[in-house]
C-alpha cells in the first residue's frame, strides 16, 4: 500500500510529537471550543443549548478492509458515520475527538492520510477536532471517534416520538452502499486470484462512492429547519432501513406500513444488484451504511415536503397491533424484519 | 480464562441485545444526563457550566495483558484512566461513553465482567454511562472510553498557568504502579516456564493494586475546593512525573526545580524496586500510570496544604532559562527528561 511512498517511522516522533504533527493544521472554528487538543480534557461551552454526544468504533477486518479502502476515505468516512448520529438528533455537530491505534508496520505517511480524510470532513462539515489519543496497536487499525453537537431542547428529535398517522420519510436513496461493497468484494477476489487484472468499476462510481465516501445529511437537517418541520422522530440509516424503522416503531410503541414501490433506489444500485443476482428491495431494506435520515412527520407537514425530490415518503405509522409491514409491488404483505448488519455473526 | 465458567455466545444476543443486556443495570444519576443509551446520540444539559471532554483508547497487548489483568479490574481501570483527565482539569466528571471491540472467542460472561468493573467505577465515582458502541474484533480486546464533565469557567485548571515561585505539589505516592507491573511481568514469565508454580505476590498487594486498580483523585479536587485553593496549573500523572512536569513547564513557558528527597515513594514501592535492581527515584520519575495529580499553587496557599499528609510539595517553578532540574539527595543537579512510556517504541 505504501511501497512507492516516503516512509517515516512513527517511533521517531513519539506519541506527543505524533499528535502535534497530525493536528497542527486543524483550525478551531467554533466559539464553543474553548480549549481543544493539548490538555487533559477539552473544554466546551454551550450556554443554553443541550449537548449531544455520540461515539463509534471502527475496526480493521470488521468495519473496513484496507485491501480496497483508501486511508483518506477511511478517515473521511469515520467522521461522517459519527456526525450522522448528531444530525439524526436534529442537532448541529461541532466537535470530534479521534483516537487511533496503528500497527507499527504503518509509516507516518499512512496515518497522515487518515488525518487528511478527517481534515477534509472537518472542513466540509465545519467541525473542530478537540482531542484524542494515539497509540501503537498490535492488532491492526483501530479508529474510535466521539462526536459532540448541540441543539435547543425543543428541536431535538428522539426515536420515540412517532404518532399514528405520521408519514415515514427517508432522504436520498438506499442500498447503494451495500451494493457498492459487493462490487469491491468481487474485485478484491478477482485481484487476489490474478493481480494482473485491473479492477472493473466502470459505471459503478456512484455506488462505490456511497460505500467509501458517505456524507452525513446535515443538508436535510438544514432543509427541515428552513421548512419549519420538526420531525416527530428521526434516526440515521446505518444498519439498514428495516432495522431503523423497527427502532422507531419499537421505541414509539407503534406499527407501520411501508410500500415497496416507494423505496428510493438509484438506477445504478438497481441494475448492479440485478447483475449480482441480488434483490434490489432487499438491498434497500437490509443493506445499511447509507447514512440517510429516516424520519416521521405530521400529515400537516406533507405539503411542505411533497415536492422535494431528495425526500421520499415511503409509508406511514400505524397502531402497534398492526405490526410493521411492507406492501410489495404485487400487493403482498410482508412483515418487516431487521436483517441488518450484525458485527457478532461468525 | 473462562474454562470453568458458563459460556454464552454473544452472537445469540446481537449488537443491540448485547448493549441492552450490558447496560440495563446502569442507573442515570445526573440531572445533566437528559438521554443516555438508546438513541443516535446522548443528550446532556450543562447550563452555565463549561463542558469537559476526554478520551482514551486501551488496546490488548499494548496497554494491558490479559495474562494477569482480571477483566473486572480492566473495566474499572479503563474508567479511572478517563476520569483522571477530568479531575486534572479541576472538574466534576459526570458521564462516560464506552466502546468495546471483543474477539469472538470471548463469551458473554467475559464482557459482563468488563462491564461489572465499569459499573463499580461508575457507582463509586457517581458517573452515568450514556452511550457507546459494541463490536466484534478480529484483533483482540479494544476499549475506548470518552469521559464528560463540567466546571465553572473560573475553576478550570489548564496546564499553562504555572508562575515563577509557585510550589509544585503531587498527591499520593509515585512509582508504585510501575513496580507493580514489573512484579506481574516477572510472575507471568515464571508461570509460562512452569505453570505449577503459584505466583508469589506476598506483601506486594499495595503495588499490585496500584497497577491493576488505580483510583482517579476526585478526593484531591474536593480537598482543593474545601481549602479554597485553585491550582495555577494541573495535570494527571499517566506517563510519568518527569513527563508531566515537562508538560506544565513547556506549556507555562517556565522552568522548575524539584528535590529527589521530596518525591513521595511508598516503602513497598521502594523495597520492591531495590529487590528488582531498579532505582526507586527513576521509577517515581518515569514509571507512569500512578494517576495522581500534579499541580502548582501560589506560595500564599502553602499554609493551607502544608500539613496534609496526602500532598507532597516536591519543588517550585523557576524562570524558563533555568531549565527543568532535579536536585539529588547528594546535591547533584540533574536535568529532567521525559522517559515516560512511549506506545510507539518497538
Amino acid at each position: 500500500m505504501f511501497e512507492n511512498k516516503e516512509r517515516t517511522d512513527i517511533a521517531e516522533l513519539g506519541e506527543f510529537g505524533l499528535i502535534k504533527h497530525l493536528t497542527q493544521n486543524f483550525k478551531i472554528q467554533h466559539e464553543s471550543s474553548i480549549k481543544g487538543v493539548g490538555d487533559d480534557a477539552a473544554v466546551l461551552d454551550f450556554s443554553e443549548q443541550q449537548v449531544l454526544v455520540s461515539t463509534d468504533l471502527l475496526l480493521e477486518g470488521i468495519h473496513f478492509d484496507l485491501a480496497y479502502v483508501p486511508l483518506i476515505h477511511l478517515g473521511y468516512k469515520a467522521v461522517q458515520v459519527n456526525l450522522s448520529d448528531i444530525y439524526a438528533m436534529n442537532g448541529v455537530a461541532t466537535q470530534i475527538t479521534v483516537s487511533i491505534g496503528i500497527s507499527s508496520k504503518f509509516p507516518l505517511e499512512a496515518v497522515e492520510d487518515i488525518y487528511k480524510g478527517i481534515e477534509l470532513a472537518c472542513n466540509k462539515f465545519n467541525i473542530d477536532l478537540i482531542g484524542g489519543d494515539t497509540s501503537s496497536s498490535k492488532q491492526g487499525l483501530v479508529i474510535s471517534i466521539t462526536s459532540i453537537g448541540h441543539a435547543k431542547k425543543e428541536d431535538i428529535c428522539y426515536r420515540n416520538g412517532a404518532q399514528e398517522g405520521d408519514l415515514l420519510c427517508v432522504s436520498g436513496d438506499l442500498g447503494g452502499a451495500y451494493v457498492g461493497l459487493q462490487i469491491l468484494e468481487r474485485e478484491k477476489l478477482i485481484f487476489l486470484e490474478n493481480p494482473q487484472i485491473q479492477p472493473d468499476l466502470e459505471g459503478k462510481d456512484y455506488i462505490i462512492e456511497r460505500q467509501l465516501k458517505p456524507e452525513g445529511r446535515r443538508d436535510v437537517v438544514d432543509l427541515l429547519a428552513q421548512l419549519k418541520i420538526k420531525p416527530t422522530s428521526m434516526i440515521d440509516v446505518s444498519d439498514g432501513l428495516a432495522s431503523e424503522i423497527l427502532h422507531i416503531c419499537t421505541q414509539s410503541d407503534k406499527g407501520c406500513t411501508i410500500y415497496e414501490d416507494k423505496l428510493p433506489i438509484d438506477p445504478v444500485t438497481y441494475e448492479t444488484a440485478r447483475e449480482l443476482g441480488l434483490d434490489p428491495t432487499v438491498c434497500a431494506l437490509n443493506g445499511g451504511e447509507d447514512y440517510e435520515l429516516l424520519f416521521t412527520i405530521k400529515q400537516a407537514d406533507y405539503e411542505k415536503l411533497k415536492n422535494d425530490v431528495d425526500i421520499s415518503i415511503i409509508g406511514h405509522i400505524t397502531d402497534k397491533n398492526s405490526g410493521c409491514r411492507m406492501i410489495s409491488k404485487s400487493d403482498v404483505v410482508h412483515e418487516l424484519k431487521a436483517q441488518g448488519w450484525n458485527a457478532f455473526k461468525k
